[in-house]
């Protein structure tokens, strides 16, 4: 089967994040002053043909930590669907 | 009160992604050939000062166009919850 799999890998909470503190800096200038607390990472979206929805996420942990997150400065969530 | 906003902007379905065929074939490389198609995009997630949900949506979709998306290549979606 084939399952829709997302995974969010965004820098850990202890380090700071200068991207996401120059893009509030920005909003704040385009006088979007109410947002706060602004953290940016990566969505990835990828197919993963598995034969059961554990099996996909173990799949997508996998990839997760041999390529995709640097666990050392990043964390990765990781939400599994069947494909409809 | 305080919302807490995910926002994933992706590349549109109909264009290549380049970052997303890259780390497919590196995951190949690495033994993990039941992975495909990839897409990469970013998950920026922030706090946001509003008197209701809706209103906190409608910041962010403020943020996402003013800011964040570049609505030529990208699309954005946006959830809302109270921050707990």
């Amino acid at each position: 089967m084939t399952y829709a799999v997302h995974i969010n890998i965004m820098p850990l909470k202890e380090l700071l994040d200068p991207q996401g503190k120059a893009v509030q800096s920005g909003l704040s200038n385009l006088g979007l002053k109410n947002i706060q607390n602004v953290r940016i990472g990566k969505h990835v979206v990828l197919r993963i043909e598995a034969d059961s929805e554990n099996r996909a996420k173990e799949i997508a942990e996998e990839a997760s930590r041999k390529l995709l997150a640097n666990q050392v400065m990043e964390y990765f969530e990781i939400t599994v669907a069947p494909e409809v």
